[in-house]
């Protein structure tokens, strides 16, 4: 597939230009013939015959960038003095910094906040361990954690490497819940390691998300924590992706007029995100359901790769016991729902699912089967991308499902409040705009993150999750 | 000890007032018949008849404040609406915050720091682990750890009361060094527990700042640490001090004209501080120290009271094999360390020190030995305090010895990073502006950072700990 010239592949070429007329035409010109997308153009320094001009291009990928610097290179008259990459320059130092809610400027400040004023405050908490909700940034507060096992679809790439990911997904914690997120990079992927070494640093946060850990120990990893810990623990991978697929599927079914729990649902993937959807859906009532790993369908009995997980899967889903290929289980099929990688599906096979057929093609950024050849074949695609309509990002989940869970002090999460938030992502969009481009909000839209927190914190009290 | 009315004990009561002349003075003499301080006044709404305003007292201490309020409840034609702490309002919802370095509002923002932009900032990290240090928050932050079991002088109060003393030297950081420090509050006291735990959520951060950990299971969490962390890692209750504690006695030493390593000392105390501070006063080249804990005096052979620690220390320590009480070590001594807790040395005991004594009473808030009778008997006196001239605070060595130390992305710390920084303390105070009553630098000098910082990372470059 050929990709658009995109900011992710931007760069800044500092280029010290011969001060004649036409001479930055001619520049535009080269950029334009390979391909480049010219952005924004600053002067930095002007000087007697020369002019050194900031001129920002967006190309497609990193060996694109390279083709656009060798080509105004080779104008005359024109030295490229530095080429910056706006995608390393966003991340330098670092993309979150802590700040100071008050000053510290003199004694005054400082016996307040620090000692002997914050001795006081220590005792209170002390006398009553609920309140260190109101008097340290418990109240507000995520970790982000990760041990870098399943990086985005980069595999295990370590947990120094997994924190910028880790910055960015506490930056859109801050953007879109006002929630201060802490990124933690895990050196350990022992499970009963990883374990222990978040029971042990909790008492400074209300929550935790848990991000790109491998299956299966993700599984434990959570469940554990969740009975172990008095704080919500959300696997985002699992349960951020199953909750956004949840909402998508209700609106299908609010537009389609049909009951979404006689929906046929095939899944491809059977690591954290294929799992946890299944189950999710399972739980929320629908029967048809057939997940497919490597060796295809999962059904019970199944003796080649499988684990305690799957096993468990099989006994609640493949009702009617299909085997074989993934093409055989999506012999009428409604909904094929890929959380795997690319091109596990052709597209001929989407031909042997029912009429109204939709699919969900996940995988990023290359999806399960090619959205063009898809899209003349289908009623409804929807995929994580953002240049084609549908985008399932869990980025709809997540902030508003920690804001509400905070807002009552929740001491744990269940299946409930994740359906809280599924229907509130969906009914953001009303009865009349719901069409089959848009069965799910913008992950800029607003006002998902308030609809998701209400109604997470309303479920969250209404079922005793909530601690005050 | 009678306090002054400190702005720790701060209260600002909300009163309706009945708007006539005169009631305000009113208020204002029944506030200062009763001890409290006024502060400010200010005007909150103003009816027919009536005025609300907040009033701001310092009080005493938290009897007094009760004492001020009841006596404005007293006074007719004043109903007292409400009462705020002024120190616990500053620590609602905790003192520190997340920001974002650069926005996200839309997908071009989103695709730059998250994915798919990420992704390739993530395997350049991947191909070179020391580009964390460029590209995440490594580089500039600091993980400010405690286990909660030596909290100020309160004592093991656990991780969840300890959190706002945590976030109080977070904002230190930030205030004086601009360094981003996460508070960490540990749920083990558990030694190999703490190791294992610091030791897998290290790879954020680019030092470990150790704080309030009790004695002697300190020791171990931080010599183990520093083997095996490739990150400064610093317990400040040892070393902060001791790094400060040095600097007084560098300036005493300029000022008296005579060689520190002469000095005869006595420390009170052996615990973090205590065992630290002598530790690094011996390195240093001070022959006669005498370290007493409870028991007196330590020396070698000595049976009761003893650890591993102590033992260590007794073999390099009073050399005089001095044994008895604190008051026969103090016998010819020139200066007297307390670093253990309230009125453990009588003012008559000093008189038995050499004539240029000199005593270091630094317990919180209760010093070692009243510096009111202690003063005439002295040449120097110092304590921990800021109602005295001669503030010992490890604010003055923190802030700057972790940013020298990022500053370079050292690898590790050792003792001449200490002393440097400690000679750069020192050194912020010219030859002729050296006083009996101005031996160290005010906290608030902003001098002071910047000059241990520069000094920190010389040394550090020096001798081996640079990482680039």
């Amino acid at each position: 597939m050929q990709h658009q010239p995109s900011p992710s592949y931007s760069i800044t070429l500092r280029a010290e230009i011969e001060n004649k007329i036409g001479m930055f035409a001619g520049i535009a010109t080269v950029i334009g013939k390979v391909g480049g997308d010219l952005g924004s153009v600053d002067i930095v320094q002007a000087e007697k015959g020369k002019i050194i001009r900031d001129i920002t291009v967006n190309a497609r990928d990193e060996k694109h960038e390279k083709e656009i610097v060798k080509a105004v290179r080779s104008i005359k008259g024109v030295r490229v003095l530095r080429v910056m990459d706006k995608t390393f320059t966003a991340h330098l130092g670092g993309k979150i910094e802590i700040h100071n809610k008050i000053t510290v400027r003199d004694r005054n400040d400082l016996s307040k906040v620090y000692t002997p004023g914050v001795a006081r405050v220590c005792m209170d908490i002390h006398a009553d361990k609920e309140h260190a909700y109101k008097y340290t940034i418990k109240g507000n507060s995520v970790a982000v954690i990760t041990d870098g096992t399943a990086v985005l679809g980069l595999g295990n790439i370590g947990p120094y490497a997994a924190m910028p990911v880790m910055e960015g997904k506490a930056m859109i914690f801050k953007e879109f819940a006002d929630i201060n997120a802490f990124p933690i990079a895990l050196a350990t992927t022992d499970t009963e390691e990883i374990i222990q070494t978040i029971k042990n640093i909790a008492p400074a946060f209300g929550g935790i998300n848990l991000e790109d850990f491998a299956a299966p120990h993700c599984f434990e990893v959570e469940s554990r924590l969740r009975q172990e810990l008095d704080i919500p623990v959300i696997h985002d991978d699992q349960h951020g992706t199953a909750v956004v697929v949840l909402a998508a599927l209700i609106n299908v079914s609010r537009l389609l007029r049909k009951d979404i729990r006689n929906f046929k649902i095939v899944i491809a993937g059977a690591g954290a995100a294929g799992l946890a959807n299944a189950w999710m859906l399972t739980v929320y009532g629908i029967k048809d359901i057939i997940v497919c790993d490597r060796s295809g369908p999962i059904y019970r009995g199944r003796r080649h790769g499988m684990n305690v997980y799957k096993k468990a899967l099989a006994s609640k889903t493949n009702p009617r016991m299909i085997k074989g290929s993934i093409a055989d289980a999506l012999e009428g099929a409604d909904v094929f729902i890929g959380l795997s990688g690319p091109n596990v599906v052709a597209a001929e096979d989407l031909k042997k699912m029912s009429k109204n057929r939709m699919v969900f093609a996940l995988a990023n950024p290359e999806p399960e089967v090619s959205p063009e050849e898809a899209l003349p074949l289908v009623r409804i695609l929807a995929t994580g991308r953002s240049d084609y309509p549908n985008q399932i990002n869990n980025m709809l989940g997540f902030p508003g499902i920690f804001r509400g869970l905070l807002d009552v002090r929740a001491t744990g999460v269940n299946e409930a409040v994740k359906f809280a938030a599924a229907k509130a992502i969906a009914h953001t969009i009303k009865d009349d705009e719901l069409h089959e481009d848009y069965i799910i909000p913008s992950i800029f839209d607003r006002r998902v993150v308030s609809a998701v927190a209400h109604a997470v914190a309303e479920v969250a009290k209404k079922t005793g999750l909530a601690g005050h």
